[in-house]
């Protein structure tokens, strides 16, 4: 891998929009996969992604779009995806080119649905990719503030660390630090489960509780990400770093996260379907939270939120009783 | 330790006037000491502290007011010292009763200036109080969430453990949950870095960092706290406990944290006096800064968060340069 090829971002939300900015840094050039080909001539129109992050203008001219998902593999080295992980399969599910000697990577920070894996274990398993093929963008980051150019810190994380740390250039610029990981495991789960603890966050907000009791349910959220990450794969890692802690904070302390403003509303009553209609959105820890559970049946790590977000998401126990029993597991 | 031993609360602020919430619901009667009679007359008039907590109503009949040092410790078995740590040495400097037998709990959160000890270690060494005597209040409180009756939790640290365990029950209620742990040098040193830390991200905001830089800050903040608590006191402790992480997080992420407050206005460009006599009050990280640094001298641990604000309150260096510096230090 070196800094000539060409790279690819599957997905056209605000987080693809993002890392597209940073590319727009490094390299010369890059292709860029859209489902909608009208979205594609309004980019081209207005220069700016027509839905997201507006106000970051690119010069279209660098880059090339595609809405044909083997010819964009055809035609790139790195495959960056950036969907919600319940698209995923449906994303790739017509791409027949062989992607197994490219480079993948995941910003997707999801399970996929089904199978229960992450996104690398996906690629490996459906697509033959060796996993030191596989990286992971992980890290405490709100699109809209790459967008504003804010100083923000992305850990790249790959089994093989020169790849992570040559991929990683592609993203460094004056508003963007970079640290790499071998840990493709911890990063993708903990960024899955975060979503669980901002949503069970939301949900204790929504019943009332402080912002005392917060702080106990979110150091309680990362000693629980901490347990299934070392169970489900044990190696060395510092649970504290930005990629971890930083990403969870990030989310938990945000008034926009969506997992957070789903929980709330549950917290306030809303039922699970009417929550979602009124978000018009979804919220990833809703998804996040059953396939967790499912995955930890193997493992059996002690996960007190997780479980008493899916009792209340997926059981219909009311989040009040929930919260109320959850109270006595926290430290 | 009984149960039917008589209690002293030491000092009148927001903090003591929470704890002495907490004793009305498991103790008879108690001891409280103010520096003012005035505030004592008023306090009895009208079954509120006159100045702090105002909403919480007191049962005063069941509380004996002192404002003399020596005749509260006289008629008390365990005293708490809840008072800011710069006017801890003055409130006791006329103390001549034997308090050697007596368990004295530290709800100052603070290091003993000039000396720069823990309170404990102050006790120890001016009132002959063995380490098994010496009790820590820690765990993320704001005071006036435990005047709503928000559900808070709150570590008790001692040596001997069941003398925690059994001062612990005077505080637990329905919406105070205690845990105990023995570790009173990682709980006060660690309650003291916290506000440093909450410094440095009020200087940040006031610089206009933005949400991802704060997570990045604070997963820093939560890894220099634990590198300095084991080096200072090397003894097994999940620093991600609401005693430790908690209580950084509900100060970092608070809106109303004097601390963060102040930095903010060192942030934007007031000069550190300026800052002060706008607030009208003290933020302990000020003096925190200095005394860690000090001690840090001994101990050669790496703290650039606290190097940075040391840098910014005590050697007039610019916050912008200081802080584009310490991001080269984060991960």
């Amino acid at each position: 891998m070196d800094k000539k090829q060409r790279i690819a971002i599957i997905g056209s939300g605000s987080w693809a929009t993002a890392l597209a900015k940073m590319l727009m840094h490094n390299v010369e050039g890059f292709n860029w996969y859209f489902r909608s080909e009208d979205n594609i001539k309004l980019f081209k129109k207005y220069k700016h992604n027509p839905k997201y992050l507006r106000a970051v203008e690119f010069e279209t001219e660098r880059i090339d779009f595609y809405s044909d998902i083997n010819e964009i593999a055809e035609n790139s080295d790195i495959l960056i995806f950036v969907i919600p992980s319940a698209f995923l399969k449906d994303a790739v599910k017509d791409l027949t080119v062989d992607i197994s000697q490219k480079f993948i990577v995941s910003a997707i920070k999801g399970i996929v649905p089904d199978d229960n894996t992450i996104v690398g274990e996906f690629f490996h398993e459906r697509f033959n990719v060796p996993f030191e093929s596989i990286g992971v963008i992980a890290g405490p980051c709100h699109a809209e503030e790459v967008a504003r150019e804010l100083l923000s810190y992305l850990t790249i994380a790959c089994p093989d660390i020169k790849k992570a740390r040559q991929f990683a250039f592609n993203l460094e610029c004056p508003f963007i630090r970079t640290h790499i990981s071998e840990d493709i495991y911890g990063t993708e789960y903990s960024s899955v489960i975060k979503n669980i603890i901002s949503l069970a966050s939301g949900i204790a907000h929504g019943l009332r509780y402080g912002d005392n009791f917060q702080a106990v349910l979110i150091s309680n959220g990362i000693q629980e990400i901490k347990r299934f990450v070392d169970t489900v794969h044990p190696i060395t890692r510092d649970i504290k770093s930005s990629a971890y802690l930083g990403d969870l904070l990030v989310t938990g302390y945000s008034q926009f996260s969506r997992n957070r403003t789903f929980g709330m509303m549950i917290g306030k009553g809303y039922s699970t379907r009417s929550a979602m209609l009124e978000m018009h959105m979804v919220a990833e820890g809703y998804y996040a939270v059953k396939c967790i559970k499912e995955i930890n049946e193997r493992y059996n790590v002690n996960m007190p939120i997780t479980d008493a977000v899916y009792n209340i998401l997926y059981e219909n126990i009311s989040p009040s009783i929930e919260l109320r029993l959850l109270t006595e597991h926290l430290r």
